[in-house]
């Protein structure tokens, strides 16, 4: 076996079929996103990022870049351990208490990443609860399919968003067995949101545990930046809410939030979180200023929502389909692989704007885009200067308009 | 079902096998390591820490915590989305091309965890390359185990530190099909080092990939901090060198160093590091600065090492029982898990030395220990304080000395 030459192979296959990814070398500016550095081949020049996911620029906030600075030089760099293993550092006892405040619930715990807290929380509920059956949206994201690919618990995958699919699903399954519903608040790729309240009244009747993934929620969404089951009043309804720290908040990190004992269980039992060094103290420290300053602040995410819908108005003044939904998230479809990254190229190049082209497995071939978010840091002028590169481009390549 | 009666009761469990973990809540103080401040049930106080995996204290060091200050003012606080989509800041190119650079590699890349490089890694390698069969370490670690479960290979254990039960295994399998030999250079809980020149002949022999976690000796082996495989001049012959930023370096994140298509391979088809947020510039920029203050420096290998020494001499004097190895690692053996946690507790409340009770799952059932990890930061008068309070409790436990 010429172990070289296969992998070589199947690298050719992604390029052949458009959706080799090409990472750009960035370097964004505290103080001044949506601007960064892009370290490209002709050299260093400024560029507007316009699909990052700090959504709200928290990661550059004052005061969360304090808090970091203060904890770093209090405790130093690294944690030095796994939680259990001289890696438990006050800062995160302090954000896992701030975080179940966040969602009302007893408890939380902390991951070194989104992915983690889905992959290690479904992975221990669905191995560990016997003969349990999950019930997942079948737009569900990687990190909570494999969790539940990883537990070989039995799999049932209901029609996305669809309250009726799952109700069909759960009434041919024994009523004894423990349940487990997994699904997102808002997805990420198309920008919609769950029918939380069915799904949960639904859970109620057949008497299955509920799991919700906010990570694209939490700090944009509610009062108090508690996502979208706060801003609906039904985070007492699920079971577990998995969040992240790296998108609304700005910084790194996943966690989940929910009752002491269903926290304590996979705290004793989930491999990825028992075996991982911990987060360092002042990611920790930088994430509890950040949920703070989010709880109190609507202003941010006024912002973000305000921002929002000029880009969609422009958008649709200039007839640039994106795609409708309820959310922060502003698709533009393109449809076609190659065509998707030669239009990020061209707006990288000609125009010094970043929008990363979302290829397959990222979202279903055929369905390739550009996924736009708006932060409150985009100007109006931001907006007109995307907007007007949009429009050259699509008459260059002779794309449609909308109506 | 009543999923927090199970949950209580699963707990429960644990509580009465003696191996329910507590966390120690604990705050260290950069510049004053090993000492941290204990905040437990009585209030906060002064502990000296044994147990910490920051190996060389390397989280203190004033190059490390300048080019995290730096990155933070520059860059902000997290890398603001996955790597592909606008998360990769110009801190990780630089650092994957120290990595590649340190394991003499074409190529390096970053996940953010070593629970996840391993994870991802070799999922993806057993689970893509057709027909895979890989064969494992049986104390290789959970993160190992659970990659190559989650691949759904075929797996063959071979006998820890085996050469020849390797080669049996091997020998048994069809020649055609492509192989992957799974182990690590020290092993954690008892210290000992992997036969590595041996397992590179055979892995020639049947044609066979090697992979290799080096966890738990970058930084503190080879002239350079390339590991064990650095020091024995095999760097060249393993497919793939598995790394942690988080203890030799101090930081957090995990890697591996390979060739440019194994590199580009894993990169392009990993779930867990395409679908993750990246790790903050910071974290990235001061594993930078602690790769190459450890490429050039011997002061922390020779300082870790003399202490290590010092402490194995004393215990040896005052008849401890401790596992003898060729690495930093020095497991003194309890062999029960009630009491390890108890002689914990008393160096904890009575002593102010914080050394974690490791048990089950960590180490088999019958082999729990108190695993210390000596720094060139611990003075004579601290290995003086533990080797006192250890003799004390032995005494009062009534636990056997040596010879």
């Amino acid at each position: 076996m010429d172990y070289e030459n296969f992998f070589r192979t199947e690298l050719e296959g992604l390029h052949r079929e458009g959706r080799y990814r090409v990472f750009a070398d960035l370097e964004r500016h505290a103080g001044h996103f949506p601007r960064a550095t892009y370290h490209g081949a002709q050299g260093p020049r400024d560029v507007t990022v316009w699909c990052s996911n700090d959504y709200l620029g928290m990661g550059q906030h004052p005061d969360v870049l304090a808090a970091m600075h203060g904890a770093l030089d209090g405790c130093g760099a690294g944690a030095g351990g796994t939680r259990n293993i001289a890696g438990t550092n006050h800062h995160h006892v302090l954000l896992e208490r701030e975080l179940a405040d966040l969602h009302g619930k007893e408890s939380a715990l902390l991951f070194n990443s989104g992915y983690m807290s889905n992959w290690a929380s479904l992975s221990t509920l669905a191995s560990r609860l016997p003969g349990c059956v999950v019930l997942t949206d079948a737009l569900n994201h990687a990190s909570m399919i494999e969790g539940i690919r990883h537990s070989r618990a039995e799999k049932h995958v209901f029609a996305h968003n669809d309250p009726e699919d799952l109700r069909r699903k759960l009434k041919a399954i024994d009523p004894g067995r423990p349940k487990l519903i997994a699904f997102e608040s808002v997805y990420s790729m198309d920008g919609d949101i769950a029918p939380i309240a069915a799904f949960c009244d639904i859970a109620d009747e057949f008497g299955a545990m509920t799991y919700i993934d906010e990570v694209h929620a939490v700090g944009l969404y509610g009062p108090r930046g508690g996502g979208v089951s706060e801003r609906e009043g039904l985070s007492h309804r699920l079971t577990v809410i998995e969040g992240t720290l790296a998108k609304g908040f700005g910084i790194m990190g996943g966690y989940i939030a929910a009752s002491a004992a269903t926290c304590d269980f996979i705290r004793s039992f989930a491999s990825g979180f028992i075996f991982s060094t911990s987060l360092p103290p002042a990611l920790a420290a930088g994430a509890l200023a950040s949920i703070r300053h989010l709880k109190r602040s609507q202003a941010e995410r006024q912002g973000q929502q305000d921002r929002v819908a000029a880009l969609r108005a422009r958008l649709d003044t200039v007839g640039i389909p994106h795609l409708p939904n309820p959310s922060h998230i502003v698709p533009v479809m393109v449809g076609d692989a190659v065509l998707c990254k030669r239009i990020s190229d061209e707006l990288l190049e000609r125009f010094d704007v970043y929008v990363q082209p979302i290829n397959y497995p990222t979202v279903p071939r055929g369905t390739e885009r550009l996924r736009i978010t708006p932060s409150p840091m985009h100007s109006d002028a931001d907006i007109d200067h995307l907007v007007g590169a949009l429009t050259a481009i699509w008459a260059q390549v002779g794309l449609k308009r909308a109506a």
